[in-house]
């Protein structure tokens, strides 16, 4: 008899956007002529950059003609790109990292949760609280967390490494050593920013407990202050432990083109097994390639012009998070996050739950932003909003706010 | 301390298709004037139809401006995407089928690779021998197929469906009663394509037994014959045990764009759950959506031109079909397949192995095939040819073919 995964049955409620959809869905229907903004989830709304249109263009009429016309991609990611991304997001910065090192993918989204199922499902998994939540759903449906504790508000299994206030959201080596460590700076969702000691501190705890660091940079284009590093490798013994995950979606507004990619890097062992490998099999068994028209958008992202385009985008969305932090700090609130981060974190007033605040912000200001609950247990009492509305709605939404 | 999935270590050798690139690569290399011809990898050759290349142009321009661009794709696809599935590919062939029942992916590939993960691990997979690699290497790989074999040179807990001449290359009802039943009709390698009475068998027989058909219909453009179905949704019974994958790489030479997408009808249950909210959980939480100038390009597959355009193209491989099916009868093989599918599935002469003639074939006429063998036990003997290739390729390989 057929029996069904019955890991997915522990999973809470449904993936915390779409239930913040269902609720902004049912208010806008209650509320049809109010102008609801909308800072929640981490969607940009600036369109791609003309030399990503351009590229975008002219890839599209090669697929026109039988002598430019791209069928399969190679596994693992064309040359073109990987190549490009090999010398601008690593080697120009100093690390060693070589473009058969790099693994292109659909995004980090994909990537983020697929990249556990290279690893025994008796490996003990750590995450930041709050955390991105698909690192721990992917883990849960895998059966790596054990059951969900309904006291505590999340899985037994799982060393939760809290990031409050006390430490500046900045997560401490765990007590229990973990196997598997998901660490993600910039953060998502608390804005913090990691400094290069801090990093290495952490690629230093792994590299002496065998532990895997799985680092997600899909924020690094925010960074905007000296000693924040962009890349896990820039720290030294990276590579004997850490696996980086890193986007196109933020710094290229990809969110809807989809490109990402993952850097394994060849000396990374555990079990006498090269996790290169591994993933090199996932990728070419379960996955056939990113499309070649996004590959090639994503080659113009390393473009000159591209280069530019992009930087002004980023400082677009970062005046955003100025507004925002600014503007909530003189309204009296607590805030962090939002200087290398498009991400800014306040503290609920009034000692709201992030939930009541959500409603009360949906209610009061017509502005729409995501509970810190629904990143983890010690996101309650915070609430996110993000940076990529555009200037007048951000602007107006905080205003609104400022006035509640 | 960190422990790899061990279930990817009894993978065997590399994917069979890295494995020809590899040794076409060394051969090519090696006579550097040879001119080689591919009919090996299921790779499309012909450029997009004009309709779908608008649609995608127009696609890119609507993300150049802030009031058309879109970023995050609904979770299950696009409204316009889903519609014109469900309405062309099942609805107008008397098939009840919604479009929130279709969940729209990166393509057929990936499909059938995490389909299986919504499954418990205890359950029993059935496949037919030969067969797509992929359905089996992606269940070793979650650990639901025992050790390797050496002796049979496959798994030990799979049950393995010949599929040979005596069967006419339709595998048949097994006797001991598996959970999971991968079909894939018209077939991958073989090209053999199954009746709508055939099929009806197998729902019923799943049915009966509580198994789940996973139907691969990847191929269905290709089908000439009456009496063939294009779905399993046209047996009876099929919406309460069978979830059917489709793809666009072959019916629109999407092999480089990447779009497929799963059905699983809302009846469908096992283990007290239904299937549907299982898989929408898992493409919500591990999935991001295609791009949405991909989800453009497959909705101008619908299209009245689109689907002129495509027909034209669908006849131009099928002409190709012909040309390899008869050369290779008139030359003296034993061939079938490449009537209702662009395979052409040949017995290897004088008892090579399907290797052997490989290289022989590789050697001789400079024409790259698909060992059999590469597909399961049952394929060793052999070979499959594609009608992917230019017409003009397609006729000087059969015709060094019949002068060997």
């Amino acid at each position: 008899m057929v029996t069904v995964n019955k890991n997915y049955l522990k999973l809470q409620g449904s993936y915390l956007f779409s239930t913040i959809a269902k609720k902004v869905a049912a208010y806008q229907e209650a509320n049809p002529e109010t102008k609801i903004i909308r800072l929640g989830i981490g969607d940009v709304t600036q369109p791609l950059a003309p030399a990503i249109i351009t590229s975008l263009h002219n890839a599209v009429d090669e697929m026109a003609h039988a002598e430019t016309f791209r069928g399969y991609a190679p596994d693992l990611g064309y040359e073109f790109l990987r190549n490009a991304i090999a010398k601008n997001d690593y080697q120009d910065r100093g690390c060693q990292i070589d473009a058969d090192e790099i693994f292109v993918s659909d995004g980090a989204k994909s990537d983020s949760g697929n990249i556990q199922e290279i690893f025994g499902l008796d490996n003990k998994v750590a995450v930041c609280d709050p955390v991105y939540p698909v690192y721990v759903d992917t883990n849960v449906m895998a059966g790596r967390t054990g059951e969900y504790n309904p006291v505590r508000g999340n899985f037994d299994d799982v060393i939760y490494m809290p990031c409050t206030e006390e430490n500046g959201f900045l997560p401490e080596l765990p007590e229990e050593i973990p196997d598997l460590i998901y660490l993600c700076f910039p953060n998502n969702p608390s804005g913090a920013a990691i400094t290069k000691e801090g990093l290495q501190e952490w690629v230093d705890y792994a590299n002496k407990t065998g532990a895997v660091i799985i680092y997600d940079a899909a924020y690094e284009a925010y960074i905007r202050e000296e000693n924040v590093p962009h890349t896990i490798y820039e720290c030294e013994g990276a590579r004997t432990c850490a696996i980086e995950l890193r986007s196109f979606s933020k710094n290229a507004g990809f969110t809807g083109v989809r490109l990402g990619f993952t850097v394994v890097p060849k000396e990374l062992e555990r079990d006498g097994v090269k996790l290169h490998s591994l993933w090199a099999r996932r990728h070419g068994t379960k996955f056939n390639g990113a499309p070649y028209i996004v590959q090639k958008a994503g080659e113009a992202v390393y473009s000159p012009e591209g280069k530019a385009q992009l930087k002004e985008q980023i400082n677009y969305y970062m005046r955003n998070a100025q507004v925002i932090y600014e503007g909530l700090k003189n309204a009296g609130y607590s805030v962090s996050g939002g200087v290398n981060a498009p991400y800014i974190w306040l503290k609920t007033p009034d000692q709201m739950t992030s939930w009541e605040f959500f409603d009360y912000l949906l209610e009061k200001a017509h502005v729409v932003g995501t509970p810190g609950s629904g990143f983890g247990a010690h996101g309650e009492g915070f609430f996110r909003l993000t940076a990529f509305g555009t200037y007048e709605n951000t602007k107006e939404a905080i205003e609104r706010i400022a006035k509640m």
